[in-house]
C-alpha cells in the first residue's frame, strides 16, 4: 500500500491551483490538509472556493499553517516573490516543495539548494509541469546524437508575444548538448523572402507559427537520408500541467535535494 | 466504351519520359504511337529503351514524325526551346500538345493560345503535373474565403537552393486572390531571433524548412476561432507526375484552347 | 455599408448560447434585440446571464417575442422538439431561422422546407457549424475524383462512446458519391489481429482513436502512386461553431428556401 | 585521430548491398578490404558492379577470404542460412558480424552468442537497421511510464499484405513492458461498423492504414488529461538502413558479445 501524502495547495483559486485542487481531491493517496490564500483566513476552503465541498482551513500566514497543520509536501502555484518565502518556510518546518513558478534569481535558487541538502529535503521547481513537453525535449536531446540534423516548429495562437517560444529555446539549448554543431541546409541557399528559413540557433532552424485557434504545439522534425523522425507536443489546456504536479509530488519523497526543471526526474 | 487516344511522347529516355512510356503502356485506352528523341532515328523503341517491349518508332524529327503517323495527343517532356517548337508543330499537324516544361515567354505563350484557337484544339502546358499539389493550391484558395488566418510550412531535401520554394509562392498567390488581405499576428510580436516567424507574404507567414530525408512536401494551416483546417501534399517521387499527365490527356480531347496550369482543369 | 442584421437568440444560456450572445454582441453589423428562454420572462438578459451587459428582454413565449420586437434571424439552439416549433413559428413571422439543432423528422423538415418556400424566406438547419470541419468534408468529395484510394481517421477524447463518429460516415456517404467504388488494400492482405484495418464502408477504411487529452479531430488521407494528400481539421473547443453560425446569419438573408446542412452555402 | 575499420561486405550487389559499399566508401575512416559474392570470384568489384570504381577482390568463399584479407568487420547482408554460416566463420577468424538478416533460430543465437563471449568479440543482429525506427520505439517505450492510453497508426503502401506490421506489433510489445496493463477507451464504447476501434493489444490499439504512394510510417499518439504526445517515423527508401549500419560497426569495435536488435545500443 501507498503512503498518504499530506499537501497543502499555496495560491488555490488561480487557473492553476484549482487544477492542483481537483488533482490532489481526485488521487486517492493524496490528502489536502489546507490551503493558503492572501485573503479569507480562518474560512473554509468549500465557502470561497464553490467548486469543492473541501471542509479544510485556508490560512493567509504560511508559518501559521505550518505551526498548525502536519504536512509532506508544499505545492506551490503563486508569484516568483511569494514562491521564494513560500520554498524557504516550507523546507525550514520540513515540508518538501513543489513549486511552479518561474523567476527566482540565481541567488535565491543556491539558498533553496544549500537549505534543501541541509535539511536532507526533496525540492523540485519547475518552469514547466507538461510531462508531455519535458519527454518532447528529453527525447530530442537524446535523438540528436544519432540525427544531427533538425529543425523546431512550434505553434502557438496569435496572442503571443514571443517568437521563438521558450520551450522552441530551450529544446534547442538541450539538443546542442548532444548535437555535432554545424550549419544546416545547402552552403549556397538563397532566401528569396527574407525570413523564410527561420531562427537561426547554432546551425539548426526554429519556425514559428502563430495563428487564431491554436494553443500551444511544438513539432521538433530530424531528418537523415531516406527517413526522418518527429517528435511532437499538443497541449490543448492548463489541465496538461497536473500531470506534471502528480510525479512531482510523487517522486519529491524520496529525493533529498533540490531540482530545477522536470527533465531531471522524468525518463 | 472510350475511344482509344493515340500518343507521341517526346523525350521518352528522361526520367520523366520513362514514366510517360509506362502510363502510355498501362493505361487500357492509350495507345504509344510514336516517339520523338533527338538522335536513333528510325529504330524501333524497345532497342534504346530497355524496359520496354515496344515496337514504335523513333523519329529525330517532329514534322516527319507527324506526316508519317496518326496521332491525338504529343505528351512533350523536353527542355523549354524544343518544347516550344514541338508545341507549335502538333498544332499545325491538328495533334493535340500535353506540355510539361515551364519557361515559355508570354510571347511564345499567346502565340501558342491563338494557333490552339485557331485550329479549335486542346493544349495545355503545365509547371507541376502533381495533381495533390493542385488540389492544394485549389482548397487552400477556396478555404482563405472563410480562414483568413493561414501561415504556409514547405519541407523539401537540404539540396535545394531557394526558400520559399515556388509551390508555396504559388499557393500564397492564389490564397491571396480571396483572403482578405491583412497583417497576421499580434500587432506587438517580437522575434528575439531573426526570422522566427518566417517570411511575410502580404501579411501571410511562409516557413521553408530543409532536412536531408525530406522530399517535398507543403502544409497550409488555416486557424480560426477554436479549429485549425490543414492541407497537406507530400510529393515522394516523380511517379506523382504522371496522374496529372493522364487526367491531361483525357481532357485535352473536349477542349479547344489553351490551358496553363492544371488548377483550370481540375476540380 | 453593410445593413444591420437583428437578431433572437433561443436558448441564451447552453454553452453554444452563451458562445453565440458573445458572437452577436462582438460582431459590427448583428444587433441582439432580444432572447428566449424557458423561464425568466421580462427580465433583461444582464440579469440572468452575468457574463454580459446586455439589457434585452427576455421572453418564455415565442410568439409574444415576435410580436413585440423587430427581428431578422432566429438563431435556435435549442433542442429538437422545441427547435421545430421555434422554426415553424419564427417563419410565419417573416423571421428567418438558423437553426443549429439535429433531429428533426423528414415530415417536419419537409414542412418547414414548403413553408420557408411559401414565405420565400431563407431557412438554414445544420447540425454542424464548424466551417473546417464542413470544407474537410467538402474538399474530400471534390479530391476523391482524383484519387479513389482514401482511408479516415477521427480522433476523439476517450469519453465517447460511438465508433466511427457521425462526421466520419457523413464524409464517408460524401466521399462515395464521387469515389470510383472499390475495395482497398491488397486482395490477398490479412489481418493478424482482428480490426487491424479498421471499418469498412464501401471498400474504404474508417479508423477510430479514442484517448484522453484529444477533443475532436478528422484526418483524412488519399493516396497515389508517388504522393498522398491530406485533409485535417482540428476542434478544440465549442467556439469552432461560432464561425458557422456568422456565415448563416450573413447568408440567410439572400435565401428563399430552407438549406440542409452548411456544405450547401459553403464554397 | 579515430583509427580506420576494414570492412568485408557479403552480399555487395543486392540492394542493400550496395547501399553498404557506397556507406563505406563515403565514411572517412571505414575501409572496403573485400567483398564475398556467390559468384565472380577473383575479379575487382568494380568489374562486377559498374556504379563503384573499387578495386576490392571478390571472394565466394568466405574462408579463403579471411585466410587473405586483414578486416576488423563483416557486414552481411545476405540470406539467413548463408548469413547463419557467414557470422560464424567471421567469430572464429575474429572478425566482428554486423548483420542485417532475420530468421535465426533460437539454437543459432545461442550459438553465435556463445561464441562471441568466448572469443570475446563483438556481434550485433538487427532485423532493422533504420535508426529512426529504433529511436521511435525506444522512446515510446519510455512514454508509456508516463502516459498509459496509447494508440499506434501504421501507414504503409497497399502491396503489403499483413497488418498490423512487424514494426507495430514490436512497438506495442515494447511499450507493454512499461505501461500499466488496461483496456482503453470507455467501457461503453460501441463500434457501429466493426473494426473501427483497429486491433486490440493487451488494451492499447493498433491501426493499418494502406495506401498507394506510402512507403513505410508510423505514428505512436500517447493521450493523457489536456495534451497528447506523438512520436512518428517516416522511411521514405531503403538508404535510412544505412545509419544503422554505419552506427553498428563504429559500436561493435567496443563491444565483446553478441547484441540482437539496435535498441540495444542505441540511447
Amino acid at each position: 500500500m501507498t503512503d498518504l501524502i499530506k499537501i497543502v495547495i499555496a495560491g488555490p483559486r488561480g487557473r492553476m491551483g484549482q487544477e492542483a485542487v481537483k488533482l490532489v481531491e481526485e488521487t486517492e493517496n493524496f490528502q489536502l490538509v489546507a490551503v493558503i490564500d492572501h485573503k479569507n483566513n480562518g474560512r473554509k476552503l468549500a465557502d470561497i472556493f464553490p467548486t469543492t465541498q473541501s471542509q479544510v482551513k485556508v490560512y493567509t500566514d504560511i508559518e501559521d499553517c505550518f505551526q498548525n497543520e502536519q504536512a509532506d509536501v508544499l505545492i506551490d502555484l503563486t508569484t516568483p516573490e511569494t514562491g521564494y518565502l513560500h520554498t524557504k518556510t516550507a523546507l525550514l518546518h520540513g515540508v518538501r516543495p513543489v513549486v511552479g513558478t518561474t523567476g527566482f534569481t540565481q541567488d535565491e535558487l543556491t539558498e533553496l539548494k544549500n537549505l534543501a541538502e541541509e535539511k536532507e529535503l526533496g525540492c523540485i521547481i519547475a518552469p514547466n509541469f507538461a510531462i508531455g513537453a519535458i519527454l518532447m525535449m528529453k527525447f530530442s536531446q537524446m535523438a540528436a546524437k544519432y540525427f544531427p540534423d533538425v529543425e523546431i516548429m512550434e505553434m502557438h495562437h496569435d496572442q503571443k508575444l514571443d517568437a521563438p517560444s521558450g520551450t522552441a529555446v530551450k529544446t534547442a539549448e538541450m539538443i546542442k548538448e548532444n548535437r555535432l554543431s554545424h550549419q544546416q541546409g545547402h552552403e549556397d541557399e538563397k532566401e528569396t523572402i527574407g525570413g523564410a528559413r527561420g531562427a537561426d540557433y547554432d546551425g539548426m532552424r526554429i519556425h514559428s507559427v502563430r495563428l487564431p485557434g491554436l494553443v500551444a504545439h511544438q513539432q521538433v522534425l530530424f531528418g537523415a537520408e531516406g527517413q526522418t523522425l518527429t517528435i511532437r507536443h499538443d497541449s490543448y489546456n492548463r489541465a496538461s500541467f497536473m500531470s506534471g504536479v502528480k510525479v512531482s509530488v510523487e517522486t519529491i519523497m524520496s529525493l533529498d535535494t533540490l531540482v530545477y526543471g522536470l527533465e531531471h526526474i522524468l525518463v
